[in-house]
């Protein structure tokens, strides 16, 4: 059973960018594990000229997508019970957790947004999740829709094989990922930490937990913070209590 | 002066993809406001069979992109002082302060990693910035390199012209954007806001500053503490002392 992704956007030539290529490119193009559609929203315009935007009521800049519009590019896809994705900085950050949920779907479809946004109206009726990637504002929503079809899809089954791992990344239980190292011993006179030469693995794995919990102390405050609330709430050991003894 | 992106990556096949299309396009191809140019990792391998992996130091599943193969390919570039990131879900998250400090550089080198990761080295060595896009992980980092590209290019002068606002968005303030409208009036029984077709301007700019407010605090609590404890530091009054009263 394939992965079927449909994407609605303005600009089907952005696409596939990163999925054509690699093991991703190669588990659609060959494999068929997964396919990917896109939808053009300029054919659903109503408007002679192909418009298929307006002025935001109550005034302002730009221009919104009108509902309508998008309402008759989604409703000409067949939906079959796939999660609709709106790719929006106002959306709630993209997390490995929903990747999860999303990659056991038959598939995503993802709208793509562009000028000032979409008339909240179409969204709303029909229930698209609206997701972010970084807190960064985007021309539109084709690169952040092939963040979110990415993800998902290098967990479909036999996608990625043996060529990566699946079990020891970033965001498992709540910690970003190790540093890695390898040949050269030395490059530029900086060696390979040396634990990790040992062969001593049980020093090797309490090294890198030691890195992942450093690295994601310094680099995501939030996630740290989320983690502890976690252990506490789970009668774990409060990790503070633990230093001060 | 044009901002220039240089991207290094295994797979130059993935590129323009989003960067290529629009006015984001358009800025680069004919108005050369920017530039896009792709340096091809493999290339720069020093073994027979072109390889630049190596299995991790301390053992592990996958591979390791070596250390002077990556040095190699970068030092291969022209710097002139532009920032180097390195996409990887180690990284700390893009945001948009980020993005508006590399708009002012004379552009960016991009790294995009593949298996499970670069030697830590390199990256220390050579000063790259890590920068993750969402909490989840991809096969590779061309993907995001996009979004990072993206959102810099659009904030060079000239590059939207006036087809779209800079001021009024998410992020400015720490504040998600409020949500849009436009015709037609009525979209399957649902009506715009009333107050946005009441003319009133001080009334549409509060409900839209409420609207900001509530989204953030619903979608994104991390921004909101943040801008509380900002709010109070700065001695501004305490909005939950505001409710109360």
């Amino acid at each position: 059973m394939s992965f079927d992704c449909t994407v609605l956007t303005m600009f089907p030539d952005a696409f596939p960018g990163p999925l054509g290529v690699s093991l991703i490119g190669t588990a659609w193009r060959e494999a068929a594990l997964w396919s990917l559609e896109t939808v053009d929203i300029r054919a659903f315009s109503t408007d002679k000229r192909g418009f298929l935007d307006d002025t935001p009521a109550g005034g302002g800049p730009g221009q919104v997508m009108r509902a309508d519009v998008i309402a008759s590019a989604l409703d000409s896809v067949e939906r079959r019970g796939r999660p609709l994705l709106y790719m929006s900085a106002r959306g709630r950050p993209l997390t490995q957790a929903r990747v999860k949920e999303w990659a056991q779907a038959p598939g995503l479809i993802v709208l793509c947004g562009r000028f000032e946004g979409v008339d909240q109206r179409v969204l709303d009726a029909r229930g698209f999740e609206e997701v972010s990637v970084g807190d960064a504002v985007l021309a539109g929503g084709e690169a952040a829709a092939m963040v979110a079809i990415e993800a998902c899809v290098r967990l479909v089954p036999g996608v990625l094989g043996q060529a990566e791992s699946l079990s020891e990344e970033s965001f498992e239980d709540g910690l970003l990922e190790h540093p890695q190292y390898t040949r050269p011993r030395t490059f530029e006179g900086l060696e390979i930490p040396e634990v990790l030469l040992s062969g001593n693995h049980a020093a090797i794995r309490k090294w890198r937990q030691e890195q992942r919990e450093a690295t994601t102390r310094e680099r995501r405050p939030d996630l740290w913070a989320a983690r502890t609330a976690n252990q506490q709430a789970k009668g774990a050991p409060d990790p503070k209590k633990g230093q001060a003894q």
